[in-house]
Parts: structure tokens; sequence; C-alpha cells
């Protein structure tokens, strides 16, 4: 039992990844990164809501602002516009920011290094996800290898991504067998208020919800 | 000849790879990254003074002053003291920023994904160096592994080290044939005005010109 990373963007994933953490480590520290999407300063409440919660006092909250500088995603660039969802369509989606998951566990990775923790957990997705290549099982083995090449050769830093070949709906199940607050997430990439219910991500959820038989506690403009 | 992301920290190494980059790229977009390290103003400075010099307009500059926040570093924790250089010590010495370098790929890597650019120049150099982790060629393998991995299909990024098996002499030798500015550069970790001429990365600079038998144009306040 050591200290793990933890990467809490405010969603449900991270939230049940988060929750196995717990399970498996004598701490947690909690890293939110801000990367000038869209609904940037709601995630943020849903983080800190999260780690109020779980009395967890541990956080680093991280600007990389330079993503949104970056741009060439719809989620960072208001200017590509980001269509309605359609979970099944083919291809990667105008949303996936280009190699942000790289970004994001470099950033964990130094953090774990100086707080000596053993673990890094993300709450990525492959099977039931959007597309992103980033996402994928593939590039979290090719990571664990910079991380075993370009730390000190006592740090021992490993990525875990428990839910990676889950589906939505037993997320959604492990999830509420852990009795998360689902109801302090935020998961929708278009607003801040009220879920639209239709994007990419409002539409990855409900489809996890309604498949688990469980009742999703937050509300939507639309159905 | 397509376009090539550069990473200059307005070091020697960095210059003389871009250098490189210049003859074997038809553009190259110059990227700056301030770590909240010590001589992050001075440092600045000497990539702005670089980019005039080669009239390169293609700039990003990026603030991750987390790597601060993070610390571990007597680069960038004024707590921890950086002691006299000593080229020849064992192990890594304590201006290591934990997992910089991956943090830097990372950056130029997303510029890269946007840019359409096939590769990254960063001037790391593993035989005549400090002994960081994140500088050595096995490192940069396994990040190439991760770009391909976690890039687009039709993203094909690869990272160039050409300066990675070079001696300090021979990385001058290679500026000065190529006419560098090596005048514009700044590579001391403790001063902003005058490099202090007895820190790890002065003693490896003033080592690098005297082998090669070439004048270090910049000043020096003990020799």
């Amino acid at each position: 039992m050591a200290t793990a990373v933890c990467l809490v963007s405010g969603g449900m994933d991270s939230l049940v990844a988060l929750a196995l953490a717990r399970q498996q480590s004598s701490e947690n520290a909690l890293l939110h990164v801000n990367y000038g999407h869209l609904t940037e300063s709601r995630e943020l409440k849903a983080f800190t809501d999260i780690a109020d919660y779980y009395g967890i006092r541990r956080r680093l909250i991280v600007d990389i602002g330079y993503l949104r500088e970056i741009g060439g995603s719809a989620l960072t660039d208001p200017s590509i516009p980001l269509p309605p969802g359609r979970v099944d369509r083919p291809g990667i989606p105008v949303s996936y920011v280009p190699f942000r998951n790289a970004n994001l566990l470099a950033i964990a990775t130094s953090w774990a290094e100086v707080l000596h923790a053993g673990q890094i957990y993300i709450g990525a997705v492959e099977e039931d996800s959007s597309g992103y290549p980033d996402c994928r099982e593939a590039f979290f083995r090719a990571f664990n290898l910079v991380i075993a090449q370009g730390t000190k050769p006592e740090s021992r830093i490993e990525i875990m991504a428990p839910l990676l070949h889950m589906t939505k709906k037993q997320i959604v199940q492990t999830g509420a067998a852990l009795n998360v607050p689902f109801h302090l997430t935020w998961s929708c990439y278009c607003a801040s208020d009220l879920a639209c219910g239709a994007c990419d991500s409002c539409l990855l959820r409900l489809k996890g919800f309604s498949e688990a038989g469980v009742l999703d506690p937050i509300a939507y403009a639309a159905r």
C-alpha cells in the first residue's frame, strides 16, 4: 500500500477510478488539469466537490492553457464545431485533444516521482469510448516504458487504468457498488449549467447508466 | 522536407540542434518552455534572441510553472542548494527536474500534431551530460513509441536528438562549423547576469569549448 496519484477530471470515469484507487493505496494525491477546454470551470468545481466528499487534502491543480493555444480540437478551439454526438461514429472525433493524455501523464509522473508514489490512476476507457488514440492500452503500455526509462532508477511508478476494458455499463455498476458520488460529476462537453444530453460524452454516459439500470442523478436539458 | 518543431531552451545544445534541424526541414516552429526554473527570464531572452537571429516567426512560449510547485529539483526549488559543479560526479544530480523532458516532449508532440510536423528536435545529450535519466536514448526510443500509439494514425512524428551521442567538444565543433550564434546562448543554472562558471552546466560548457579549441564568446564571473 503506497501513495497513488489520481488524475481526477470531475467526470464519472475518473471518479470510479479514484474509488478503486482508494481500495489499493494508503494515500491518494489528486491531480486536476485545466487545459483551456470549454467546460473547464465546471469540471474544476466537480473535482473540488469530489475531493471534499472524500476528504482528500493532497491536491494539485495545474493549468496547461497552452493546449488551447495549440488548438486542433473542438474542446479547445471554439471555431471547431462540436457536432451532435453519435457514439458509433467511426474514426477519431473532433473532440480529440492532440496527445492530451501524454501531457496529463507527464505531469502526474513528475509529481509521483517527487511524492515517491507507486501508481498513477487514470480513468481512461478503451472499449466503450470515443476512439481517442491516447486512450488505448498500447499507449499506456508504451508510457509505462517511458516512465521506467525517464525517471530515477529507484522510482517505480506504474500507470493504472482499471476501467480500460470496462464498458460504460460496467463502470456505472462498479461505481454504484462502491457508492461513488455520481451526483457530483460533470461529463458534458458543451454546457456548464445543465448537461446537454446530446454530445458524445453525454450520450456515452446516458448509455452506461441506462444499460446498468442505474438512475443518472444529474439533470439534463434534453434526452 | 517537412515542418519540424524545435525545442529551444536558449542554451548551446538546443541552438546546435536547431541549426541541424534547419538543414533538414522546410520550416521550423520554435517551442520554448518556462518551467519555473531559477534562470527562466534569462533563458527566455536567449530564446528570443536566437529566434530573431534566424528570423523564425513561428514560436510558442509555454509556461508550466507547475514543475516549480512540484519541486524536487535544485533548479525549481530554491530550498535545495545547487552544489558547485563536478561533471564527473556519479549518480543523478540534484539539478534533475523530475521527468521534465517528457513534459516538454508531450507539449511538442501536441503542437507537432496540429502543425502536421514530422519531427521534433531536442538538444539532449547523453554521452557528455549531467546523467539525467530523461536524456538517454532508451527514453527517446520509448517516447517515439508513445507518440506512435497516442496520436492519430496519419500523424507521423519522430523525435530527433542529433546531439545525443556527441561529446560537448563535438557539439561546439558542429556549432562552430554551422556558424551558430553561441554569443546569444545562456547555459548557467545559477545566475542571470554573468555566468557563474562553476555550476555543472557552466563546467560542461567550458569543457566543451576548451576541448574544441573554440573561444566561448560569453562572459564569466569566475573561471
